[in-house]
């Protein structure tokens, strides 16, 4: 049984991670279901989803290690055609993806003590994000 | 409801990178299932899946960030044992990783306006490349 | 129909990293199901799941090359809240992920002849580890 939706979220632009966990177990919480798993997708090209300790430090950690692996004030060839000052956004949301599949069971997410579901906007403005849910059970 | 299928591809060699949504839809739309997931696997240790606005310029891109975290020129463990040339290759496969599940509706990957599914080449030489895809319906 | 269990390592600590792929083949072969995926998610902050060739050079290899993203040497302000030296863990478990769906056919994990499953270990002591392991089938 597979249960779809679309979950809206609104980022305030670079390095705005956002904890989604609540909104997720909030959506898993009104469905009849016990025991399975939530996929999420976000359909974009300049974020990702990722699991992470939702904590102050590493709120800049993360960013920081990041601009080893794609620097904002490196070169990139998409911005040569779109000007849009985004390259390295691209590359990171692509390295570190857009899926996540999380189990549950009692409706409740099988997290670790330490884990949370976040969004991070690598973009450099503003912007609004979908993320399809799916509720998949036995 | 699962059905196991596999996809191959030919790829050309290092930092070739396949746009494969078109192959990956045409098999789904042979299906008879409305609502659901496709699960993809790549059977391999020197070569990825990822999600990607497919744009000429972040071709080039996405290998110069990963240049940085595994360098071609980089001395590899791997290479005292099987001189193959390829230690940085697997070790962007480990990273990037091979698996992505996209949801999809009335027949249609869910796909973002700026995302395509891609497999990237890392390996040295040109590679045979069996992806599994398996459709998961309700 | 999907089935939930748990499976526990332990690790020696920092890049310590299990093959996990036998225990993952038992605990399927157990069930009675021919034809699905096996969902594996990683209660953990500081470790990660991956797929790799699992071999001695590499072992090495992929540390390495994480090091480079997220050095062990590096400043990180998780530490400097929380004094437990393991900073750059959490970067490199947030950017590899915790999460891996591997389909599988008669009762046999459909991986790759170079392709393990690992449990990559980057916390800086040895830990307890807790995989929940989900079988999907149709």
């Amino acid at each position: 049984m597979i249960q779809t939706m679309q979950l809206e979220f609104k980022t305030k632009g670079e390095n705005d991670i956002l904890n989604i966990t609540a909104e997720i177990q909030d959506s898993l919480a009104q469905s009849k279901t016990k025991e399975g798993f939530v996929l999420l997708f976000l359909q974009s090209s300049t974020s990702s989803l990722a699991i992470m300790e939702y904590e102050d430090g590493l709120l800049k950690d993360i960013p920081n290690s990041l601009n080893r692996l794609a620097p904002t004030s490196g070169e990139y060839e998409h911005e040569k055609a779109w000007h849009d000052g985004n390259g390295h956004s691209h590359v990171r949301s692509s390295l570190l993806g857009v899926n996540l599949s999380v189990p549950f069971g009692n409706r409740k997410l099988l997290l670790g003590t330490w884990q949370q579901i976040v969004l991070m906007e690598f973009d450099v403005r503003p912007r609004k994000r979908d993320v399809i849910m799916q509720i998949v059970s036995g």
